[in-house]
């Protein structure tokens, strides 16, 4: 019997499953098949998403939903935006009653830009509504399975199951913090991809780090204004589920949105870049649900229109970053929502 | 006769007359000596901090400070913050009275801790004081020598000086907004170079990305907090003059401060690696400049502690890091000042 489940095997669900084990909890890795779960027994690690981080003894693999959830208090659910629902129909009859649920996806769901919260409260039954919790921070799964220094944030409005997962998660090398804003704490990992693209763009035309710097932060005064008009708090978005999430992806060869706008910079069209990955780039469809978004609640987007305006209509990123330029300047934050 | 001086030959003033001169505006860079206007003049260039850009048309070079000052109705200081009262006090008798005066240092006044608009009001006539300026954001010289794009922010509480600031400097690769918050803009600048020194030993030990984007955002929290404390705004720590210069200074090879921890978490000396540089680091004495205020004004700074741990006792970096893991965690936003 484990104290944890995690659902999903791909990188971010295996991180999350080590982390867990490797802090003695007790834990399953939900695998999809059974042809998955022997491949797993007999590699002794993920080999697929995770090659050469070996499972810890705490680990457990199960194909067997019903099996693996009997008792758990906590049940981790890592997999894409895309597929969320679908994953939930196949194992919400399982999840025991007084279980946390946690979401660790980052990502909106396509065509009804609902936060995964929302989809989790749409698709599990209503008492395990009272302690959902989200998870969200600078958080590349990589640097996590190589045991290095992160912090993360874990949202709930039960304050009693945040403190389950962050009890749970926590290690001297994993720090967690909780926060009440489950909103803020999701589109704060959701938005920022739109300015993961934009920086990698940047990246990609060679803008400098004044340049970029400059573009992070009013892109960040930006996705805050819309996640505001959600009912974030602001704060979530100056913290690392907001701005700590925007640094790293910026940063980092290993985020794929960045990615995308560096080779679109450099010239490469964007149904080439994308078909090109394994992975999807959640930033391409999250830039048109937050000008949606960003429309029907009457909030401006300079930023996010003009990405939108080199992924959709083909502009130039040089062109798009020159009209941003010139905009008649305004007192810094005469415009904050 | 010309419209603008700016007082400052190194790296910085002479970026900052260059960017003037090439709107268009007249103005005059102020050398200390004639030996300095002769070379300048000769060479057509500064060589020695900002070799191989050629002055353009617009820009005069002028020793004699009198003559340069008449009549101009913005004066441009960019000299660094230990010679800031020394300069002042010798060109403070000729500036005109209707002019604007914009301080572009970024740091404190060692031994006082005193920020540059007070330096200002305690050396210029008071007649000058209704319409001081201070310039801050993600500002690296060299990128705006080369035309990259750049941001500012040009703080005072005086609207028409702002902008007369504002239309001088604003280009099409120079964007400047505008502020009230003088408090904010100038203590963004000057505490983010303690930040820097952090996010330099992150690098130095090779913390990866999620660490160190968790130390600069729980890192901008905490000089938000001692920011606040001291009048400022905190959405001016989370602007150009706050964040903006956090990300360009903690991404770049340009930044001192950044190269100054990175050595010293691989081993090095601060000494030995102070002795090495031709520039100040103004981290340093910010760093014990900040602990002194954060303690009469009661503020927790447990990330500046922990950098002065390193700086003044010789701690480990990775010690002081594990430290800051450890401390028992809290509801993100709880501490906020």
């Amino acid at each position: 019997m484990t104290e944890t489940v995690v659902v999903g095997t791909t990188t971010w669900g295996t991180t999350l499953a080590l982390l867990l084990a490797r802090n003695g909890v007790e834990t399953t890795l939900l695998s999809r098949t059974q042809v998955e779960r022997d491949t797993f027994l007999r590699d002794g690690e993920n080999r697929r998403f995770l090659p050469g981080f070996t499972f810890p003894a705490a680990l457990s693999i199960s194909c067997d939903c019903r099996e693996a959830m009997r008792n758990v208090s906590l049940v981790v659910i890592a997999v894409p935006a895309v597929t969320m629902r679908r994953n939930l129909a196949g194992i919400c009859d399982h999840i025991p009653h007084e279980a946390v649920v946690l979401s660790a996806t980052k990502g909106l769901e396509p065509e009804s830009s609902k936060r995964m919260s929302q989809v989790l409260e749409e698709a599990l039954p209503s008492h395990l509504h009272g302690k959902l919790c989200a998870l969200s921070g600078p958080n590349l799964a990589l640097e996590i399975a190589q045991g290095k220094y992160t912090s993360t944030v874990i949202a709930s409005r039960n304050r009693d199951a945040a403190s389950l997962a962050q009890r749970l998660l926590m290690s001297p090398v994993f720090r967690v913090y909780t926060s009440s804003d489950v909103v803020g704490v999701e589109l704060g990992g959701a938005l920022k991809n739109i300015i993961a693209l934009g920086a990698g763009m940047a990246d990609g035309m060679e803008a400098g780090d004044n340049g970029k710097a400059a573009f992070i932060c009013r892109g960040l005064a930006e996705i805050t204004r819309l996640g505001v008009a959600c009912g974030a708090s602001p704060l979530t978005f100056a913290g690392l589920a907001g701005l700590g999430d925007l640094i790293a992806t910026c940063a980092s060869r290993l985020s794929r949105n960045r990615y995308v706008g560096e080779q679109i910079a450099r010239g490469r069209s964007l149904k080439e870049v994308l078909a090109s990955m394994k992975n999807v780039a959640e930033g391409v469809p999250t830039t048109a649900s937050a000008l949606k978004m960003a429309r029907s609640l009457n909030i401006e987007m300079p930023i996010t229109e003009a990405i939108d305006s080199v992924l959709s209509q083909g502009v130039n990123p040089r062109e798009a970053i020159a009209r941003l330029m010139v905009r008649p300047p305004k007192p810094e934050w005469d415009d904050v929502g």
